[in-house]
């Protein structure tokens, strides 16, 4: 294992879809933590699609990654060094130290993370911010209930796959929508969904034939021609959880404001009731991560909760990862494990 | 006072804005009650934008008025004769009669009504359905809190009046939004909005001016160019109470769905955490009735709630009265007087 530093750093802000040119691969030496730091090595690197918001600096919830600087990002990974006392080379911690391999970071930033009850990259997906993000905006706004139909665009992605399984222990049905043959058919046969429409077929026929009755619950990840196509079928009293548009994430900055991409007519939401809510993971998130960490390894046990990683090795190729998940050509939550 | 029939029947569906060959009004003899049956004498009668979806066919959330049937509306009015025990002759009561002087109604459709502590029509205003729908979709939807600046359009109308007031209440900065001069006027010196834009001039710049950090909450009644000027001035967990979109009412049907005007991009709505909700009062309102009464009669008695109608006289001026109401032109909650 290499024991250099490895870092992408934000060469320049994209326009559009993101490019090699966008990313600087840089060696360095070791930093050495100092008084109350830690040094972390990271294992896994968590890429997700809010990261393209932080490339650019265009109005967001978050400020944006600085030219030069190492992009942001969640990973887990172990202690090398430490001079704080609660942490000890060794131990297994979740925190964001961003696209690298070696950190050193203030303690406060990191948790311990069990490495007993699941798989060590699981705790930046399914029981990590996007299976929280499932769970929070399901139980938020999206509030399925039994005999409700859902349906999770994005359906095999990291939040997709997670959503459409909780809505199925909720008692729900739920159709997918996702990108191909071969990711249908995963969430149907695997994740047990009770359909999977692909997106690049005519989604209005396709969306009568597995929603006869219209929509009661919209998970949206997607934006654009799904969006447009899942809006008129929404029934009364319909919610959309809005959790992110990747659709519109490369467009021009500007895209969520004014000169925007039109979006639907509002008439419906008042004439059927619709709750149309965005979300945050982070804003109420993180201090019910108890409660749902202990539902979710209870959902594992009963086998009522399949993961799907896609798992790029070598911390040089984040980039094109991220490209690709711009793009959907992940197939499952996407991460980076840092070195072979 | 005649003592003959009058009503005022849905001819045909309008196009576009409602003429005066949409309605017929006809004469007739005065009912007779059947067993278990009263006779009421309307003295009110509510005019309401809701109305215009009556008139059509499309799809909406009830069943369209049958042509040549009378058309449906909110009145008060007096007991005649009664064939049921609950019921008195001079009784005054809150009923659906619709657009006509005398109807025979089953007594389980008639609500008595106190006309000691607010005049008789306000029992189809601020007291009445556009009063609880303001009430209900602030408690439920706005949520207005200390502090927060919260903008109403049609906000000398029915039920921006007093959902502008019960902000104010609610220790919120209120912006009102409203047509011509006289209007705002009367918004602010009588109503004691905060400030009130005239829509007739640059919303943008109004907008700016009046609420230079944003939006918490928007009542939407109006959509259109109002709409569009507000939507990216909506701050972080900014909510839209979707009440009503007056501006497209007389648009052709389907304005609603496919084809319809473009709506704003929704990328906003995850960044910004907004949530974006209709709801119609019928649905929940009603059994929250006493509750708002008695709030309601306290906010008057206490100085905070101030009314303006709009009283136009004979019930053969229906129809041109519910034409104004489409374009604005009345001032104040609209309620024909059936007799002079």
């Amino acid at each position: 294992m290499p024991d250099t530093n490895l870092a992408v750093l934000l060469r320049r802000r994209p326009v559009g879809a993101p490019t090699d040119a966008d990313f600087e691969i840089v060696e360095g030496p070791v930093p050495e933590p100092a008084d109350g730091q830690v040094l972390v090595r990271a294992k896994y690197l968590s890429l997700d699609p809010y990261m393209r918001g932080r490339m650019s600096d265009a109005k967001s919830y978050a400020a944006p990654v600085p030219l030069g600087s190492v992009m942001g990002g969640q990973t887990v990974g172990e202690v090398v060094a430490s001079r704080h006392p609660r942490f000890a080379p060794g131990q297994t911690v979740l925190g964001g130290s961003g696209w690298q391999r070696f950190s050193v970071v203030d303690a406060a930033v990191l948790t311990p993370v069990s490495t007993d009850d699941a798989p060590l990259s699981w705790n930046l997906g399914v029981l990590g911010m996007p299976g929280l993000t499932a769970w929070v905006g399901l139980a938020d706004i999206g509030t399925p209930r039994t005999g409700e139909t859902v349906v999770v665009s994005a359906a095999s992605g990291a939040v997709g796959q997670v959503g459409g399984q909780l809505a199925k222990t909720a008692g729900c049905r739920v159709v997918g929508i996702a990108g191909g043959a071969e990711k249908c058919a995963f969430v149907t046969q695997e994740l047990g969904f009770d359909a999977c429409i692909d997106h690049r077929g005519d989604l209005r026929a396709q969306l009568n034939a597995t929603c006869p009755d219209g929509i009661d619950v919209y998970w949206e990840n997607v934006g654009g021609a799904v969006q447009a196509a899942v809006w008129p079928r929404l029934r009364d009293f319909g919610r959309m959880v809005m959790c992110g548009m990747i659709a519109q994430y490369n467009e021009a900055p500007g895209a969520d404001t004014v000169g925007a991409p039109a979006g639907p007519n509002l008439g419906a939401v008042v004439r059927k009731r619709l709750r149309v809510q965005g979300f945050i993971v982070s804003d109420t998130g993180w201090p019910r991560y108890p409660a749902f960490r202990a539902e979710m390894l209870g959902h594992m046990r009963a086998g009522r909760m399949k993961v799907r990683e896609d798992i790029v090795v070598g911390l040089a190729n984040a980039p094109r990862a991220f490209m690709g998940l711009l793009e959907g050509r992940n197939f499952g939550k996407l991460v980076v494990q840092i070195d072979a």
